[in-house]
């Protein structure tokens, strides 16, 4: 018997069968039962995201929008674009309502994420990382025969000249944009003469055309306190404006100067040239924004709220104080702040077990759990949860709406 | 075009093409070619494990096989059996190894895995964690209909009732154990009378057969030091031998007592009536385990040796002092320690950012990275580190043998 491929006409018969025994409605829909509903769109069996099989990672559909408006909306009034990264959601169908809302392109990190989205019907898409092996390379230039809208970034002289002989040897002529360091020492090529040097062979070897540049500053986007965060933002990017401004004088086409995130979104727009926003975790949000502080609330960053949410049950109420769930590091990741349970007060959540979720009761909680209780957590660090999930529940108003796969979990390479 | 079902004979193509350009052999084969190579039987191909593209997941097959051997040994040495953990590997073909040598059974953390294990042959299952939905209890018996050797762990009269109740209504005699916690306040039932009340319910309820207790000390694991820890685990689990004592005075089948882990492999046999070890990490190690000191070395456990590792790629080579790789967070988790780099000294790894891996240089690194170099590390936690992965490379004498599906990977409900 295979569980894993159970039809709606078994789960039926098999529902049938577990009313002889389960005292109230059946709760407890797994994911290869809530695919098989809205693959066939049997959207009536009206699931509600608390009878879902847990964990389930769930996505509330009000506030993704909400979100997604908002970032539109402010772009649109700073003059500016967005070029959402998708290693955030890895999720096609949510690439694709970024870019029905105006966005420029989708960012990737990894050639892998990139097929993935091309296969899905994204056709303007930016590798923020460089490939550096023969084969990554070859992966690159195969999508660019195939997606006119493929940008690969590059951060040395070297890396140029062997996408210019895979270009070649494609038949390609293929979009680079450098990836400059904003101060991080971790990718990217040096602000000024390295990064004029590198873009002018770009633009003279064959088979390249260079598009301008990149700058992404990974450390400012969680630098607590919106003022800090603005100050630090505009002080490192000066070099980065003068870089692009350098490349300009010497003649080159300097289409792109993307950078930035989600925690300077209304700051990059002051950062002179800049084109493109780089936003990612904003579709979600997560406990570590929440804890950097807004321009308009400095103890939470409230821009944009927490859609992204675990489901999971209470395993274990036998021991004062504590309750014991079924979502731990594998469900949670270890990233901290720990997830946040959505709705109440006066407990905490930590997922430092690989399987389990301990809930700790403070002083006057709201609540006190039972076995078979279930709980919601707004995760800890969006990304790398996501990443631990095949699908996402699209939930309006607690109902499931649709089950969108995460087609590009797992594509680290 | 899609890359992820690419052939063996378009590969070849693609292969023959890409000669043209690239200068040394290509390096770098992914994750659908493996598949496709080794599906098809074509061993012959020969890639050396610093071929594959990267991050991939790797086990060494000498020291995998060496891991399983001494546990198999060591337990027929103490007169007490192994039921290894799944939990770890989440892979059918270690967990045949296993059942290979000797082993009584394999436990798994959730009803999923024990779904995915049962599909791929393996008969005897111990599922550890408690189903407390109607969902999962349904998902226990309909497996059990199946799997006679199935058994599943219960830790209150509630539950017991329950799983009762659905065994009835699937017509099957569920074999069962009561989970009796040591100490931890997690999941399980707490020592003496309850544990032995809930024993004696099991063996009263229609529909379930009581089979004996667990009690799996977690916290002793990773307990620094052979003597702390074995001080520790012997007199922490006085009260679950006093338990197992009374459920068999009071006439009860106790056939199993479960418990013990790869920390403890070699001081369980020393509780008293213990039948069986829950050994998971064995199989592969990691930077955790090392770090908690053997009993005959006191600073490194070297019991077992790291066979599971990453192979990653330096991306960028430009900043003094560092090198950034292509294994972050979603490649290698953030548990510390952080992977270890095999086979040289004088560096360390990092793996806190979501995409990239930071190699920091120290006094006297016994070597310096350039842009496509390829390294590889020791996994920092195994567990969550499998679960990261589709499959893992079986590799010996660095030459890859076989690609194992992680068929269980993801199955967290």
């Amino acid at each position: 018997m295979n569980n894993n491929s159970i039809t709606r006409r078994n789960f039926m018969k098999a529902g049938g069968a577990a009313a002889i025994w389960i005292p109230a409605a059946a709760r407890g829909y797994t994911a290869s039962e809530m695919k098989d509903f809205y693959s066939n769109g049997e959207m009536s069996i009206d699931v509600s995201k608390w009878e879902l099989d847990t964990p389930a990672l769930c996505v509330d559909l009000d506030l993704l929008e909400a979100n997604l408006d908002k970032m539109a909306e402010t772009m649109s009034q700073n003059g500016i674009h967005s070029r959402p990264h998708a290693k955030t959601h890895k999720c096609p169908t949510i690439a694709h309502m970024q870019m029905d809302r105006g966005s420029v392109g989708i960012c990737t990190a990894k050639v892998s994420e990139a097929e993935v989205m091309f296969r899905n019907g994204i056709d303007q898409i930016l590798c923020t990382t460089g490939n550096v092996t023969p084969t990554k390379i070859a992966r690159a230039m195969r999508l660019r025969q195939q997606c006119q809208g493929f940008i690969q970034a590059t951060d040395s002289q070297k890396n140029a000249r062997l996408l210019s002989e895979a270009a070649v040897a494609f038949g390609v002529i293929a979009d680079v944009v450098v990836d400059v360091d904003p101060g991080i020492k971790r990718t990217g090529t040096p602000f000024g003469k390295p990064a004029l040097e590198l873009a002018q062979l770009v633009d003279q070897l064959p088979g390249l055309r260079f598009k301008g540049m990149l700058c992404y500053d990974a450390a400012a986007q969680h630098v607590v306190g919106f003022q800090t965060r603005r100050d630090q933002t505009l002080e490192r990017m000066v070099a980065a404006t003068e870089t692009f401004e350098a490349m300009r004088s010497a003649g080159l086409d300097t289409e792109i100067f993307s950078g930035g995130g989600t925690g300077t979104y209304n700051i990059d727009h002051e950062i002179e040239h800049l084109t493109d926003v780089q936003v990612g975790s904003y579709v979600f949000m997560d406990a570590q924004y929440i804890a950097i502080g807004g321009k308009d609330d400095a103890d939470v960053y409230s821009d944009f709220s927490t859609s992204l949410t675990i489901m999971t049950t209470v395993l274990n109420d036998q021991y004062a104080g504590k309750a014991t769930s079924d979502a731990g590091a594998k469900a949670c990741t270890i990233n901290q702040p720990w997830p946040l349970i959505k709705g109440e007060s006066g407990m905490t959540y930590r997922s430092g077990s690989d399987e389990f979720g301990t809930i700790t009761y403070g002083e006057s909680p709201s609540k006190s759990y039972r076995v078979g209780d279930k709980l919601e957590v707004v995760v800890s660090h969006c990304d790398p949860v996501v990443n631990l999930y095949d699908q996402v529940y699209a939930v309006r108003n607690d109902k499931v709406e649709a089950v969108w796969l995460i087609s590009a979990r797992g594509m680290s390479a």
